[in-house]
């Protein structure tokens, strides 16, 4: 019985959240700004590789202006810190607890840029790999990072994730060699099993591996959305 | 409007929850049954470790058919089957996606048991640092997993579990030559004063390092429940 009531009320709200999001979607494409929503665990290297992403971006002749960030946490400031440190336009969303972001938060959290031009909008998401793969936040590509200490086999025990994203990006791959039971080719298999669209990512923000094809990709999915 | 009908009806299911909880726990005790609930991060070592703490009591006289573990999963039987395997009396709670545990399933899993006698039953909940330390199992002591390779900064950034467990079982700690930025001691620091009361066990499953004093707790955890 309480457990209906919940599945009731959380329809309610994911329906109103779906079409706040494709309005989201659709004002941002008019900018002709991409929004590209990053989840994972905690701790998997999110903000990390954001950071190693828009510097990227920036050599390739993106203006670090043309870049923004929503960077959402519980409830502290310690990526929002990091990200603002290095100089890029971002606002920190404070969920106060929920283990999500929603579309009501991400506009919230969009109007304190004031109407300030992107190419692209980075959501750094809540560290959770249930959760906020359930809630549309009006991204243009949603994607998920797996660290390797974490381990290859989270396919089948977090299915909704890896059934949500575009692409799986596989982070700290320098420590593959710690982790000689990580089986880089069954954890393909698998998200592919799921995910038959799925691209796949093995990156190392700290030697850069698979840094320029990721790279590359997120431009891709830019001009997609432009043409 | 919509947030606040999902808080009344959560603030119900809550109630319920902490009354069902408190009788389950008075329950086992009776039985002298000591139970304990493990959260963490997916990956961060939940059943590697549950499988080493078994070993270890079994080395000092438990023997293995007086411990019980409920391992739950949101949809796949991964992690149950290595218990399994291992020859660890267990049942799979399948939660279909939802990213907790609460009292229900709980005491669905434990019916499975059939009224066995267990010296320690452990949950292996949702790999999950956010949702589940809301919800009571009924378990008598609650302890989470943080490993290295997740980073040190967590207590700010998801203060709910932090604050919710008895324990901080520091794991992956053969990884720490590899994370020179890993701060130990601001992580206690940083736990203590968020959770005064809060122990911190520093452990590898691998190495060994740190699984005797973390079994000698438990072990000191059940005798004060059965005085």
């Amino acid at each position: 019985m309480e457990e209906m009531r919940v599945v009731e009320v959380k329809r309610d709200i994911l329906a109103g959240n779906d079409e706040k999001a494709d309005a989201f979607r659709a004002m941002l494409a008019e900018r002709s700004t991409f929004f590209a929503d990053i989840m994972a665990s905690p701790g998997a290297g999110k903000t990390t590789l954001l950071l190693a992403l828009i510097k990227k971006l920036r050599e390739r002749g993106c203006e670090l202006d043309r870049m923004g960030v929503i960077e959402a946490d519980l409830e502290s400031m310690v990526d929002a810190l990091k990200i603002k440190e290095a100089g890029v336009t971002s606002v920190e969303l404070n969920t106060k607890g929920v283990c999500h972001v929603e579309m009501g938060m991400v506009e919230r959290a969009f109007s304190f840029f004031e109407n300030r031009a992107f190419d692209y909008l980075f959501l750094e998401n809540i560290g959770n790999l249930v959760c906020p793969s359930e809630f549309d936040t009006g991204a243009h590509c949603r994607v998920m990072l797996l660290s390797v200490p974490e381990g290859y086999d989270k396919v089948y025990k977090y299915p909704p994730m890896f059934a949500a994203v575009e692409a799986l990006i596989v982070t700290k791959c320098d420590y593959l060699s710690l982790n000689p039971d990580f089986d880089m080719a069954a954890l393909k298999r698998q998200a592919a099993v799921l995910n038959s669209g799925i691209k796949v990512f093995v990156t190392s923000a700290r030697t850069g591996e698979g840094l320029d094809e990721l790279t590359t990709w997120f431009e891709g999915r830019r001009h997609a959305l432009l043409d």
